[in-house]
């Protein structure tokens, strides 16, 4: 089956969006944590966390335009400079999924979702108690998307919590045996089972010779 | 157990990789098709594949900073202005994988990881056969990213391939269902299985109307 840009831009507004959301394959759901200068606590979900590089360690995650949803969570950051991103779990996606809704910005969506903020240290973004794994991050950049009016914040890790063993000793994740969640499109959840572990492939592996 | 920045610079260089490309989370597994101006085929695994927009349906992916492993797609995009997003099965994960492998630009990644490329109508760049859902792009622009070096290619899709049924009637792609792979770090792949799926939310639900 075949769709052309014209038959993509024909369609109904929400299959588009399910469409197109879904054309990204799998992304990570991950919930952002945030004060306002008074202290006020935010909370939304994203699945655009993209990493950027190791070293140093820096993620990225996508904005859409100003006047949108993700509003409190930018104004948030850049007042602030420090944010927090905290893994979804399969065990509580329900309560991340409830903090997509608009609620003004005197509501907490900790309170909303039955979600309970942490703070660690003097970092002073709050933390998702239920998130196994979660990084405290400082804003560095805001980048312009001028093809579409999003833009992209970058942000380097100060803080990684996660639970002891979680980690093996080369530093891998097994993010299935964590539970933790997956989205496609705009609103399902998946549960992730790792399959396989590759080798660094370098010119002197053969195909044969990646196995598990 | 927590991590301070300074923890995470002392690290080894593996483990610090390993670990900071764990904590993105699941991320899509695609492999990038692209032609040289002679034609010559290459194809490259990405897993930093991200949503910008639905209409127009823009996707972006992270080029490491030049002179780097991605530098034949790199290349070849700004030379042809074209490429191809495939995703990748469960079924062959380790085929995908062994295209990170470094081989000069006369060697076609399709031909030493056995995958095969594939033209759909006058569009130049190959897709990748064996992969179920793909989509072919136009090359937009391409944003630096000073904070590291790196940077993020924006394209407009101007086809999709896929089976007839993947999509439901609302645009929505089970990922888990067509066996699409999702990958962690460098090296691990997933399997993924659809947990939930909730409505939109806007403020007239309560937490306890998101059921499945």
């Amino acid at each position: 089956m075949h769709l052309s840009k014209s038959d993509i831009l024909s369609m109904s507004k929400v299959e588009r969006l399910n469409l197109i959301n879904s054309l990204s394959g799998i992304k990570p759901a991950n919930l952002v944590g945030t004060t306002d200068k008074t202290g006020r606590e935010n909370l939304a979900i994203f699945s655009s966390v993209v990493h950027l590089g190791s070293n140093p360690a820096l993620f990225g995650f996508i904005l859409r335009p100003q006047g949108e949803v993700r509003r409190h969570t930018h104004e948030n950051i850049l007042t602030t400079g420090i944010y927090t991103i905290n893994f979804v779990s399969t065990t509580f996606t329900q309560q991340a999924h409830y903090t997509s809704a608009k609620f003004d910005s005197t509501t907490s969506e900790f309170q909303k979702s039955n979600l309970t903020p942490e703070y660690f240290s003097d970092f002073g973004a709050p933390f998702v108690a239920e998130s196994p794994i979660k990084m405290g991050l400082r804003f560095k950049e805001e980048i312009a998307i001028p093809s579409n009016g999003t833009s992209l914040i970058v942000g380097e890790v100060e803080h990684v919590l996660l639970p002891k063993g979680t980690m093996d000793d080369l530093g891998h994740i097994d993010l299935g045996a964590h539970h933790i969640a997956g989205i496609s499109g705009l609103n399902t959840y998946y549960s992730l089972t790792k399959t396989a572990r590759y080798p660094y492939v370098r010119n002197h592996f053969e195909l044969d010779d990646l196995t598990e």
